[in-house]
């Protein structure tokens, strides 16, 4: 790859006013209000492509939002990476906490930004972390340096679950065809510590309903004769963890994976600072598994939360009551090789089986996905890692990230091919959050870096 | 006492049209919208009572809501007996299980209620209740056979703890200086098993807030790295009960009286029959602590309940939030010889004590009020006893309630008087629930039975 740097440094007032701009479309995927600006927002995407350089562009309907996809195809015996990424945003609200309008995007400094960052709902969430892709590509095709086959799909429901683009990718096999999947939608530890994230945690999502007595009751008349299905609600929520924090649920770690010395040893080496954790959280102490660090609990470590909890009187004052039902929306993250349906199967039949006499319980799954790794000495990995070297002066660190990314999980089922997660945001920049925001440095450091991940995977499976 | 059954035979349909006035005036003390509501409650009891014959009627002003009072002083060297009862409402939430709008009453036959039974809220708890007491006086100064001094002083904050009233009872303890209180805020066995309540369980309500991290955050980057109020308050509140259903406050149970063998004997006497009880709740098996039958369990045993729970996401669908704070509303029951107080300060001490590093908690006591017991062989339960046996033609059981009315034993303290709980509802009257209704049989067998509890108790007074 040469004049990367120069090729930026020329264009890099556009490649920011064209960000603006569809940042300034608020495609909003989970609000039917803004339905026109969605379709809006991937009429903007196809016509980047084909400016980009694609030579086939098109708008894939579905039965919601469509899937943009575009190609440049040079010779079938190259490799063919495919980059994915979405047009929709999540809701801006609550806009009263914005100290800017979420779509009329303005670049402002910031101690961690100090050349700027562009403030705008989607800015690193995924727009401008998707644009960078785009832009790659111009400079790759205009510089006459493309060095393999390239497939973009850009959805626009990854903020409400992703469902139609499942279907999309089960169809169309064939048309996706690839050597390995790109995805700039996660972070990176720090400007100055780049990072590459090799694994997400998978995700069963369940809603219990505890039932007792018939209905509500007066907790005088009946406190202390019948089960109460708040306390019993409790009782059971605790006992899913012991005294060590590990969860309780019979089977529940049987696939964990559990890392060896030498791995955690090579990701205690990122950078983390728990008094900074603790202050930035306003808490005295961490908590969690016996056994395990902070960065391990939230990463390589599978978890149960309740997300939400209800039941009886909660308005003002008191009520003696004693509710007929209880309810609690709880979660588990998983780690590689545990499977979301097994999973939630098991928590159905230990939830349904710890519950005492007198009340009956019903579990409604919500939804889940599996987790994922990219081992660290796959060619995309590699490859990705030295792109970063190239550009960042330093090696990457390879992190586990806590969060859930399903549809990684459904290409590599789907596909049979890797993702490589090349984050460029950082957690500061307040993704689904008030004052969203994308490092000016970090979108053209993301354009720099992405065309050196074509070359030396170019390079290294064509070897 | 002349003339009873004719005089309610003549005025029933008006005695019922008035209550059914009232019971459309939503009074619900605990919510601030029915602010209005509550005053012109007070006002309607106001006017009753003139009406009904009391010579003077005030409504006197508080901090909260007012207390009406209204007497008829016949003659000084005759008893006097103090009335009293309560204007407000619980919250008819939730307000989709009631087959009827709670403030708009229909008269409807039940099994329980061949006869009809009114179906609003407040009908028997305690706006019904209260008013067999104003339409009992009007029956016995409209026939001239009133034979004490009659007080009457109705609260309109009962439902919220009562506050104000304390305050007015020990500022006005010579205006309200009285023989016997008497109140109708209890229940009996059945229509053919009258009982009057002799015991009256204790209470102590608090609300717990439990702080985690400053702000709600992702359960996918911080799920199983920091503590989750919601899972910490289920631990909190299920270790407040041991295997066997005793309640693990240390020093919770110490003053609680022991019952002699000899007097579980005789409560057993009392009709029970736990599969008609576990059927009329639809649940499976009773629940409670180990060693008591269920009728020991709610009432001469202290109990724990969560009243209320929330926290998080509690929306349709799934959030995968971690709370910043999770909240419970608490009560216990008490039995005599706790002091509520006492027992609010062990509460905290323990609960605050519970709590592991990465959380605080907040304890906010939201009311509460001692136990109390009436011996029955004071003239009060004597003379209660021998109206029942008129108008029912059986000797009432004496029993222990597992509610509170916390005031009793305030007024016991303050105006060193006895009261007596002459209550017609039966247990199925869905008190503090959807569909609260009262017989319209227990309503006027209500009012004709008090006038002669009046007639005995001056007569046993007077000898």
């Amino acid at each position: 790859m040469q004049n990367t740097k120069a090729y930026i440094a020329e264009h890099k007032e556009r490649f920011i006013q064209e960000l603006i701009e569809l940042l300034k479309i608020p495609s909003v995927s989970a609000d039917s209000a803004f339905t026109k600006d969605v379709i809006a927002a991937a009429e903007a995407v196809k016509n980047a492509l084909s400016h980009a350089g694609c030579d086939t562009v098109e708008i894939c309907e579905t039965d919601g939002y469509p899937i943009v996809y575009g190609e440049k195809l040079i010779d079938s015996k190259l490799p063919t990476v495919l980059v994915y990424g979405h047009y929709d945003v999540q809701p801006a609200d609550p806009i009263e906490l914005w100290d800017s309008p979420p779509y009329e995007p303005i670049i402002k400094k910031t101690a961690l930004h100090p050349e700027g960052a562009i403030f705008a709902r989607g800015a690193c969430d995924d727009k401008g972390q998707m644009y960078m892709h785009v832009k790659a590509l111009e400079f790759m095709v205009k510089t006459q340096q493309l060095p393999c086959n390239v497939k973009f799909m850009i959805e626009g429901e990854e903020e409400v679950g992703s469902d139609n683009l499942g279907i999309y990718v089960a169809n169309n096999k064939e048309k996706l065809t690839n050597d390995i999947i790109l995805i700039s939608d996660t972070g990176m530890i720090a400007n100055d510590v780049p990072s590459i994230t090799t694994g997400l945690r998978g995700l069963s999502y369940v809603e219990v309903e505890i039932t007792g007595p018939n209905r509500d009751l007066h907790s005088g008349l009946y406190g202390g004769a019948v089960a109460n299905p708040i306390n019993i609600l409790t009782k059971m929520i605790a006992s899913l963890h012991d005294e060590n924090n590990h969860i309780t649920i019979p089977g529940f770690y049987d696939k964990v994976e559990e890392l060896s010395k030498k791995e955690r040893a090579e990701m205690a080496k990122a950078p983390f600072n728990i008094n900074d954790y603790q202050n930035a959280l306003d808490i005295d102490s961490v908590y969690g598994e016996e056994g395990y660090t902070t960065n391990e609990r939230n990463s390589i470590r599978p978890t149960l939360d309740v997300n939400g909890i209800w039941g009886g009187y909660i308005g003002e004052g008191a009520k003696t009551v004693i509710a007929s039902k209880a309810y609690a929306k709880i979660s588990m993250r998983l780690v590689p090789h545990q499977d979301w349906e097994e999973i939630t199967k098991l928590f159905k039949t230990h939830f349904e089986n710890i519950a005492p006499k007198g009340v009956t319980v019903k579990i409604t799954p919500h939804h889940g996905g599996q987790g994922y790794v990219t081992p660290i000495d796959t060619i995309g990995y590699k490859a990705a890692s030295k792109a970063y070297e190239t550009t960042f002066g330093k090696k990457p660190i390879p992190q586990r990230s806590g969060g859930s990314i399903p549809i990684v999980a459904l290409f590599e089922k789907e596909l049979k091919s890797k993702t490589i997660l090349m984050g460029f945001g950082l957690d500061s920049d307040a993704i689904h959050s008030p004052n969203e925001h994308f490092g000016v440095w970090n979108y053209l450091k993301g354009i720099e870096t992405i065309p050196y991940f074509y070359k030396y995977f170019t390079e290294m499976k064509t070897i």
